[in-house]
């Protein structure tokens, strides 16, 4: 857990109390991804924020990089569900240092892309699971995160396009090694699947989300985002969705701050960072109503 | 057909070619809102485009205004199809003139709200349709749109919360006589409301499509915008879409230029307005690639 931590002072308001973020870089739970960790939590800081960049367990453990090209790992034990218990740790550690950092405990968002986005919004439905209580011996609510940020999150592996083989031979070999990463298995059953999707676990205690997707996204089908978006909608729960017709898997801030090459450059894209920062202000500004 | 025609001049280029929108503004096919109409039109011949306002056919005729205290009509003859007959037959206008107004034929979008907005989806799935082909004698492509750009639209009348009564009184009213507008029936049948929805006839031919909507919209649910969009992404026909976390139904353009009151302005809504103008700007740059 990597933590930013605006300084407060007397002209600022001294005892003030920030609203804080926890980021989930992706990486397909194979690495976390440098492109979505850092730049991200600085810009949250900008806005007053107390921003943490979470590097989660993952298949390859502190690689910040994973080459596709070795041999496929035999099936074997999943990096699951340890990611969700280091993200439920997380929120422990803040909230056990609030008062010291002075955190608005009731202003804790997640932002998650891609895997990162699975893992928030696995959170956002399972806070108050017997496994997290087990595990931590606490309270379920003290894992609930106050609003979720999921960037071209995976949201549903039963989906359609998610049960296909990719077009690309690249994703193919991608996708055989995430599905060990969060399987132990190169091919899954349903149940497992099913148990590992978040969209088919929301409820009315699930936080309120932002989403962003782009409709070409070639890694995680863009029915991601809207299936999590109807069950957001059949639980009555509040829900933004900006989905933009054209841009990469991975596209992170959408600028030269995350973008490896031109590629990753996308101002279209880009207004989803503003449109986010403005929508959690609105949430976190009438929290006490929530 | 209500005209906006910009003029050109020798200074801008005499003989541009201008894209074109037809506006078909909202009303639950009772009548045509004026909130939806040539304030729309004037956004878009600002930004330079020849505008158009659709007055169709409506069961109120001419009445730009319903008073829902009035006696239900019996069971009857519904207005439907008479608006898809009044949009093609815009379409045909405009082209019918393209070289004397200067129209840039493959830069022809339809933008409607509500009960337009359902029109518009509706030529944009059923351009090729036989009844149309038909009544005109021409070819299909003659209606063809080149972008959709739906507001708070109905696309699926047989979706959960589309078939439940309304909880809000004064909407089941209004739900009653836009039943009998639509389909000649209080209570149509399962296959007339299944007729009637766009987002199950979306194809590989269906023009690109910019859609918004909000999530807790009371008169057209938000599913409608996510099974539309859902509909786009399985033909894999470009789309955007954007859902706003709160705003009521008939937002028009969300600024005073379109507010009755206090409660249509609504600003974090309002980038609607910006995003579907820079996403037909990007369209229609490539229009010639499509």
């Amino acid at each position: 857990l990597q933590c930013y931590l605006p300084d407060n002072s007397a002209e600022i308001g001294a005892d003030r109390r920030r609203p804080a973020v926890i980021v989930c870089p992706g990486g397909a739970y194979l690495f976390t991804s440098d492109r979505e960790g850092e730049q991200v939590a600085l810009r949250f800081a900008a806005q007053g924020y107390h921003a943490f960049v979470l590097r989660y367990s993952t298949s390859f453990g502190r690689q910040r990089h994973v080459d596709f090209t070795v041999d496929l790992p035999e099936d074997g034990a999943s990096v699951y569900p340890k990611p969700l218990f280091d993200l439920a740790k997380a929120m422990l550690t803040i909230r056990g240092n609030a008062e010291q950092w002075l955190v608005d405990t009731d202003k804790i968002a997640v932002c998650g892309f891609s895997a990162g986005g699975h893992l928030a919004a696995s959170l956002g439905v399972h806070w108050d699971g017997q496994h997290l209580r087990d595990k931590f011996g606490v309270d379920g609510a003290m894992f609930k995160p106050n609003a979720l940020v999921l960037g071209y999150a995976a949201t549903d592996f039963t989906l359609k396009k998610m049960m296909e083989q990719p077009a690309n031979p690249d994703h193919i070999r991608l996708k055989a090694f995430a599905q060990l990463a969060m399987f132990g298995a190169a091919e899954p059953a349903l149940e497992q699947l099913q148990a590992a999707s978040p969209a088919q676990f929301v409820s009315s205690g699930t936080p309120p989300a932002f989403i962003w997707h782009t409709a070409d996204d070639q890694v995680v089908d863009v029915t991601n985002a809207l299936a999590f978006a109807s069950a957001m909608a059949a639980q009555q729960v509040p829900f933004e969705l900006h989905v933009f017709e054209s841009g990469l898997h991975g596209l992170s801030l959408c600028d030269e701050s995350t973008a490896g090459d031109a590629r990753f450059i996308n101002p279209d894209c880009g207004v989803w960072v503003d449109l986010a920062m403005k929508w959690l202000r609105r949430r976190f500004a009438t929290a006490k109503e929530m």
